[in-house]
C-alpha cells in the first residue's frame, strides 16, 4: 500500500510556472520541496535528496528523459509539460508497466475551470451540429494548439462519435492554407499567439439557429497551483498512468 | 425494449413552429416524414402511414383529444403546445398507465442551449467565489431581466447555497443606482436591450486567478428545431410521461 | 459626366443574398429592378433590358465572366462575391482601363459594422505588438477565410509596415498544421465554420499586459442591403476600380 | 527639426512603475536608459549622461522642480505623476514658450487600449440605435461604474446628441430594480465584479441585424508601459504642452 507524498522535487524550477509551483509546496503543511532543479542541474539530485515525487513543468524536448529517470527510481509525477502523443503516452505505460507502484499524471492543464470547460464541452458535443475550438495565449508559447486545446478536442471527438454524429458541416471549397486550423481528431482548433494574453480557450458549439460558447480564462499562474497540490497530495494512491486532472480528481 | 423511433408525424403541420418541424424532419438522415396533419386532416393517418412518434405544436383546445389518440395507438409524442396544468397532466399519467412503453414529453422550452447553459452554470457555481449574469435582447422586449436570466440565477443560488457558499465578495461603497445590476436570490443580473440582438445570455464565473463564462446565443427561431429532433431520437427509450426537455435529455 | 444609376440588374437573384438584395431594390423608389438573374439565365438579358448597373452576389467560379461581360457592355457593377485575388484584380483593372466610364466596387462586406471594425483596427494596429482575426461563419460559406477577414488582415499589415512594426512576436517551436491559421500578409487568419452563426469577426490586438477586441456580428443579411443600396447610387460618379465600401462612402 | 528620442532618463527610477518603465526602456531595441534617477539622486546626471528625453513618475511635491529642470536644458519630459492644476500647467506653459523644441506630456493614463476603446466607441456611436457598456472589475474595487466607464459614456452621449441621435430603444415596461444598469448621460453602464478578474469594458453597439463590439483587458499593471514608450517615440514630434495620451497619439 502507497504511502503519501511528502518530499517533493520541482523539475523547471527556475521557469515562470516552476517557481510559483515551488513557492506553493514550500507553503503547503504537509509537502516538503526537497529538490529545484532546472535545466543545468543534474537530476540525480531527485535520488540522493529523497524526491517521493517529482512536478514537472519542462519541455517537450527533454520532459521524456525526465519521465524515465522517475519511473526507473520510482519517483512519481504530476506533469504539466504539453507535447504527449500517442507514441509518447505508449511508451509511458511501457515504462510503468515494469513499475508498477508508481503513479504518473499528464495533465494539460491544472486549473479547475479548464477541466470544468472541456466537461461541459464533451457534454454538450453529442447536441450540435458543429464544434470548434479557439485557445489564446501568450507569444512565448512553445506548442501550437495548447494540451488543453488537443484534450477538449479529443473528449469533443469521442463524444460525437458515441452519438453517432458524422462530420461537422462544412462547405469550403477554395481556402488558404491553415485557415481552418489544425485538424485534431476532426475537431478545428484554432491557437492564437499574443501579447498580453495569458491562457485562454473558446470551445464554441453551434445548431440551428443558436451557439453554445464555454470559455475558460487564465489570467494568473496561480491558478495552476491548487491544482498542482492536490495532484501531489493524490498521486501515490494512484499507480499507473493517469491522463487528466479530472480523473485523478474523481471530476471527470 | 424500444426501437428508435424513425416514421415521424407531425401535427399542426401547416403553422409557423410546424413548418420548421416539418422540414427539420425532412432533412434529418435518420427520421421520416410521414403525416403532416393539420386542422382539417384526419389524425387517423398517423396509424395508416405507420407514424411510431408525433411532434404536436397545436392548441390548448385540441392537444389532449391528439394525445389521447397518439397514446392509444403507441404512438410516443414530442409536445410543445402549451396550456397543461396539474388536471391535464393527471390525465395523460392516467392514460400511460395503460400504455407502459409509450413516453410523452411536455415540454415549454426546446432551446437545448438554454437548457446546457443552465445547467453548466449551476454545476460550476460551487467552485466559484463570484457569479453574475448579462443578458442581451433586442430592445422590444417588455420584461427586464428575462425568465431565463432570472432563472438561471435562482439556480445558481441554490447550489452555491448548497455548497455553503455565503454572498460573492464585493467592496462597492460608492455606486450609481442601478450600476451593479438586479438582484434575483442575491445574483447580480444585467439586462441589455440592443438593436440588431435576438436573445443571449451569459454567465460569467470567477475565482483567484480564473473565470469561466457560459454565453448562449440564439440568433434564430428555428433554434428549436435541434431539440425537439433530440427528444424524437430519445423519446423512445423513455415510457412514461416527461415534463421538461432537460429531464429527457438526463441534463436536469 | 456619368449620370445616376436608375435600372439595376441582380445577379445571384435567388441566392440568400441575391433575393435579400431584389427586394430591397424594388422598395427603394429611386431604383428599378429590371432584370433578376441566376445561373441558369441568359446574362445577355441586362443588355436588352437596358441595366445601367449590377449587383453580383455568385460565385468565385462565375463572377469574373459576369464582370467581363458587363464592362464590356458599359455596365457598373456592385460587387459581393467574395474571392478576389490580386491576378483577379489586375484583369478586372486592365478590362476597366478600355471602359473608362465604368465602374467597379468590390467589396467583400457591404455592412457599416464591419467597415468600421476594418478601420479601427487598421487605426489601432501601429499600438499593438500582436494581432490576429477570427472570423466565424455558417457552413455554407465557400470560401476560408472570408473576403473581410484578408482585407482587415491587409490593412493592418499595411499599418504595421507603416509604423515599422516587424513580425508580431511567435515562439511556436512545434505545431500541428494549420494550428496557427492562415497567413495573409504576416498577420495570422483563423476562420471557423459553425451551423447557427451568420457572419462574425472578431480582431484581437494585444500588447504588454492588455489586450482590444473589435467584434462584428453580422447577425442578417439584411444588414447588407443599405450598404449595397448606397454603392448602387454612388457606382456611377466612381469610374474604374474601387476596393471596399469604405472608399466609396467616404469613410476610410 | 527635431531627431527622434534615443537616451532616455527616468525619474521616480526605484518606485513600483519607476522600476517597470526602466525595465520596458531597457528592453526596447531602439531606446536606451542613460539615467536612472530617484529621491537620493542628483538629476543634473541627465545631462552628463545627454539625455534627450524622460520618463517623471514621481510625487506632485518634486514633479514641477524636474520639469523645470528638464525644459531648461531641452530635454523633453513624458509625466504621469499625479497633482496638475490650471495654474502648474499654466507655469508649465510659460517656461515651453523660452524653449521652442521642447515637448512635456502630461497623462493621467497611460493605457493605449482604454484610450483606443474610447476613441472608437465615440466614433462609431452616431452610425448606432443603441448603445450600452459593460465593466468588469476584481472585486475590491470601491467605485461602480469605474472612471472609464463613465467617461467613455459621457463622450457616447456627446458623438450622439452631435449626430442629432435622440435616445436609444427600449420597450422595458416590467423591470426589477438596476436591471437595465446605471444611467450615465442616457447611456446604461453595467458593473461587475468578478473574483479573478483584473480590469475589463466592453462598449456593445447595435443597429439593425447588426452590432459592434469594442472590449478592452488589461490584465497586468504594467499594461502602461507600452503607452510609455510610444509617448517617448512621438515626444520629439510635439513640441510644447500637451495633456492627455490621446493628444499626442492623434486619437483624441
Amino acid at each position: 500500500m502507497s504511502s503519501t507524498v511528502r518530499r517533493v522535487g520541482v523539475l523547471g524550477a527556475r521557469g515562470k510556472v516552476g517557481t510559483e509551483v515551488c513557492r506553493a509546496v514550500e507553503q503547503a503543511e504537509d509537502l516538503e520541496l526537497v529538490a529545484a532543479i532546472d535545466a543545468e542541474d543534474d537530476i540525480a539530485a531527485l535520488v540522493e535528496r529523497g524526491a517521493e515525487a517529482v512536478v514537472d513543468f519542462t519541455h517537450p524536448d527533454v520532459v521524456m528523459d525526465n519521465l524515465e529517470f522517475c519511473v526507473d527510481h520510482g519517483i512519481h509525477a504530476v506533469v504539466g509539460t504539453t507535447g504527449f502523443d500517442d507514441t509518447r503516452l505508449a511508451r509511458l505505460e511501457s515504462w510503468l508497466a515494469e513499475a508498477p507502484a508508481t503513479g504518473v499524471l499528464i495533465a494539460p492543464n491544472f486549473s479547475i475551470g479548464a477541466v470544468l470547460m472541456m466537461r461541459f464541452a464533451a457534454e454538450a458535443a453529442r447536441f450540435y451540429e458543429s464544434v470548434e475550438i479557439v485557445e489564446l495565449h501568450h507569444p512565448d508559447k512553445a506548442d501550437a494548439p495548447s494540451g488543453t486545446a488537443r484534450r477538449t478536442a479529443e473528449l469533443v471527438a469521442a463524444a460525437r462519435r458515441e452519438a453517432g454524429l458524422g462530420p461537422a458541416p462544412d462547405a469550403t471549397s477554395t481556402a488558404l492554407e491553415g485557415a481552418r486550423g489544425a485538424d485534431v481528431d476532426g475537431v478545428p482548433v484554432h491557437a492564437l499567439r499574443i501579447r498580453g494574453m495569458v491562457a485562454h480557450q473558446e470551445v464554441v458549439l453551434g445548431g440551428v439557429g443558436e451557439t453554445l460558447t464555454i470559455r475558460h480564462d487564465s489570467m494568473d499562474r496561480a491558478s495552476f497551483t491548487p491544482g498542482v497540490l492536490a495532484s501531489l497530495r493524490a498521486i501515490s494512491g494512484r499507480p499507473g498512468l493517469t491522463v487528466g486532472l479530472e480523473k485523478l480528481l474523481d471530476l471527470g
